[in-house]
């Protein structure tokens, strides 16, 4: 069985994009893979100043992620500060990790001009997340296609180290989502919590209609035939509901053969957002009220992700001469 | 008590200008101060590739350190990489740390221009430096002169963190020493393990000789009156037994008067080497053959910083929302 490796930071409650683009996957690829989902509470710190904002986020988003289906009998759930030792095989990665390999990484310069702050963290922090990777021995790593360098620096220094010091890291292969971070938002941009666009799957029925009915489509009329492809409710639909599942097929002709005005389409995705998360917006609410559950899946998490990355940083130290 | 933190490199066998640039001062240091001193493994990385040679560096090192007179019932001695909560530490300081911070720091363009990979290890390795300071509450830490920019760096972060996430790390004080590294070695340059010019006190006696006999002098004769200040041999007495010392003086004296040649000189130097290492020479050799004794020394020396540095780790992760 293959080993599949996931880490998210907590940003805040997870929205309808960070479902269709990342753990709607992760809940299919549990029944064939054997999985590990972090939380990326070091990494928060790169943008995080907010103690008690950063404490609540990392609960929210084991929550959150349980709701959606996670089953922590099948994926190993757990924080990465539970797992130091990354820190330290980030180190031993940054002794053998040139400096003009982090100079050409784009995402510490496109997370700059977004306006974080530039800090050693976030300019180092592909080299905290291949320590992540290589830590558990994964195989494959769920990315966007914004990621692939991420994944390329990683099997980079692993091969650099193996070269140095002898056979201590296996090189993980990246699994590109095609779909990943196509999701629209309400206003029809990239779905991001920094656009404020987001759809939130557990808001309650009133206010999540409401915010449904204000998705922006262009003026055409009831009757006129529509392109489902250019419309941002359809996008949000297929996204959630495949592109190749009959629901969306069906949705798809009715755009196109006019007679179907774009409340309507808004209704039927409101409907299917309700159907779809019933049983998460149910599980989310029992979650909320056992704060000893949620402790527990870390715990046990934590207890089997220690299991690898202890037996791989002691084959990081020993290599290197530690 | 104040409490005193330094590291050094694993470097292989020590030598004089080691000794007598940092080592003295700690002995007796160690009498009025809290000692913990560091065998810095994990910055090594940035210049070792070889793990046999560092381990045997690491051990060599704390054998030396203890035949040189550092005590372990008064001075905390331990591994780096047996308290690897400093690179816990190291990233979180990371997260708060400028880049421009690092890209003003020279030691790196220095050591870069020595001929070191031009790593991220050794880019950041001011982070790490910072977090071994911090992570064991240090009041006061001895450096040369080349290194008081770092403390300046150790402080600035420490203020940084302690203004986003309240009182946790302690600043330290950096504790000049105004003789560092101005012994100079048997080729009148300054005395270091990358120039192959060092004087080492465990030699056998009759190498040690002919070493000490080929410092480079002038060419004045015998009856010449001399100027200790600009002689090797003068210097490397003067480092050993003290400016202030009557055995200084009077050596000084001697060179100032006339009739005495170099090679009386030199053999001066030599005798002194061997009586003032002697008690030095005759511990490394038993320490050499006790190495079940040096091991537990480090385990007592992780177990007292530990002790620090575990609480120091809890205090930043829970204030940072960890």
């Amino acid at each position: 069985m293959k080993r599949v490796l996931s880490g998210l930071q907590p940003s805040g409650q997870l929205h309808v994009g960070n479902y269709a683009g990342a753990i709607q996957q992760f809940v299919q690829l549990q029944d064939s893979h054997e999985m590990y989902v972090f939380i990326a509470s070091y990494h928060a710190l790169t943008s995080s100043r907010d103690a008690n904002e950063l404490r609540q986020n990392i609960r929210q988003v084991v929550i959150d992620y349980v709701a959606f289906g996670l089953d922590p009998a099948k994926t190993n759930i757990y924080l990465q500060q539970d797992v130091p030792q990354v820190t330290e095989l980030s180190w031993l990665l940054s002794c053998i990790c040139p400096k003009h390999m982090m100079d050409k990484a784009t995402s510490y310069k496109d997370k700059v001009a977004k306006g974080l702050a530039a800090s050693i963290g976030l300019y180092t922090y592909p080299v905290l997340q291949a320590a992540d990777i290589l830590a558990v021995d994964a195989d494959l790593v769920p990315v966007g296609e914004d990621q692939r360098q991420h994944i390329e620096i990683t099997r980079d220094l692993a091969s650099k180290f193996n070269h140095y010091y002898g056979d201590v890291f296996k090189l993980p292969d990246a699994m590109i989502r095609e779909e990943a971070g196509v999701v629209p938002g309400v206003d029809g941009q990239k779905m991001s919590k920094s656009y404020g666009n987001t759809l939130d799957p557990f808001m309650d029925e009133k206010p999540l209609r409401k915010r449904i009915m204000k998705i922006k489509t262009d003026s055409l009329g009831v009757d006129d035939p529509k392109d489902p492809d250019t419309c941002t409710v359809y996008q949000i639909f297929r996204a959630l509901a495949g592109p190749d599942s009959e629901q969306t097929q069906a949705l798809a002709s009715r755009y196109r053969n006019g007679g179907m005005g774009y409340g309507e389409a808004k209704q039927t995705l409101f409907e299917f957002i309700l159907e779809h998360f019933r049983d998460a917006r149910s599980k989310r609410l029992e979650l909320t009220n056992d704060p000893g559950y949620i402790e527990q899946v870390l715990k046990d998490g934590a207890e089997a992700a220690n299991k690898i990355i202890g037996n791989v940083t002691d084959r990081a130290r020993k290599a290197a001469g530690l």
